[in-house]
């Protein structure tokens, strides 16, 4: 498939990458790679992928940016890890997650499923024209779910509770298969609108989307 | 301290305090116990405590409930288990779990600290003017977890992806340290614009959440 990558972008990304393929075994080239991946901000795919030469695959690691940002290049693909990467952690950060793939056509599946594959995620299609609905999904369960930490730590914090004991709750909610517990699954009101009276009074910039996530709850 | 306990409640909570209490040779009798522990919901709370005749302890285990909802018994104290429970598991839920302890003198904090410790928890103090601010950050952090995976799960489900590829990278937020990674920490509100637009074509209902957690990520 591909016998070399040039990986261009350092950031928490490409480094995780650069990581992954070294463990791998998988060359890696500064120029005249087999493929070109771009490891770079959405905002600046496209004038890298104008800049690089005919001749390699293209491919990018972007959850919301169209394959049609590779032009000129015909011969690309997209892989998005759905995954949160640290700098402090490196190729491990890839198992067990999974990873979006997206083409224009066979050849270009076949390759960017080869590719995700490679970095150990576990792959899946995705149309072009649902990429957008995909990585707001993705951007709701891993960004809000830190803003949901913090605001609740805020709260905790304002009650005089240590913030950290919100963490085992948090993990054990996801180990019980998101299993709804807890006032609003009770039908208790009265306690949701004494925490929105409380909210409004200690912390009222929150209650905006207190009220919005519990719209979304209620059965 | 205690030498026996009555349990009044069959739900999740009380399920699961049985099950510990017997794994730590704590005696739970029906009648005639040192300590009655209320494992109600918490409208019953009041009813049922009027109802037991004077003479133990008596404890209740919600977040948001005040003691004086315990009257007229005032050797009393809650010990709120900032967890989620499932009928699928037993004792080992508390362990790596905290406790909220109220009360009302010296006494009552002893015996709530040391009744947390024999379930497992890490005890901390909660006022009872903030219970209320306390709970809503518990239901933040726990229930909203599971309205975001929901959702989120829909939008991925919308664009022919598997919702359960949202589970690692759920996880490893948390083991991350709720580290803010994507468009929000990157100030690219060009993509936040992209998902409102689609979100609102395609899940219109989720557009006031998914506005109202943006709001509260942006720095």
């Amino acid at each position: 498939m591909f016998k070399s990558v040039q990986i261009i972008g350092h950031g928490r990304v490409g480094s995780a990458v650069r990581a992954r393929l070294a463990e791998r075994g998988m060359r890696v080239e500064d120029d005249h790679a087999d493929l070109t991946l771009l490891c770079v901000p959405d905002s600046a795919i496209r004038e890298v992928a104008r800049k690089i030469a005919p001749g390699p695959w293209v491919a990018h690691v972007s959850g919301a940016t169209p394959l049609a940002a590779l032009e000129p290049h015909v011969r690309r693909f997209g892989v998005h890890p759905l995954q949160t990467f640290t700098r402090a952690r490196g190729g491990e950060q890839f198992d067990g997650a999974w990873g979006a793939v997206t083409s224009d056509d066979a050849e270009g599946r076949v390759r960017g499923t080869w590719f995700a594959q490679l970095l150990g995620l576990r792959p899946f299609a995705i149309a072009e024209a649902d990429r957008v609905l995909y990585h707001a999904g993705a951007v709701v369960a891993s960004n809000y779910l830190v803003t949901l930490y913090r605001s609740a730590s805020r709260l905790l914090a304002a009650a005089g509770a240590p913030p950290e004991a919100l963490v085992p709750l948090m993990r054990q909610t996801i180990e019980n298969g998101f299993d709804l517990t807890g006032p609003i699954a009770r039908g208790d009101w009265n306690t949701v609108d004494a925490h929105l009276a409380e909210i409004a009074r200690r912390a009222p910039d929150l209650v905006p989307m207190y009220r919005a996530l519990a719209d979304v709850t209620a059965p």
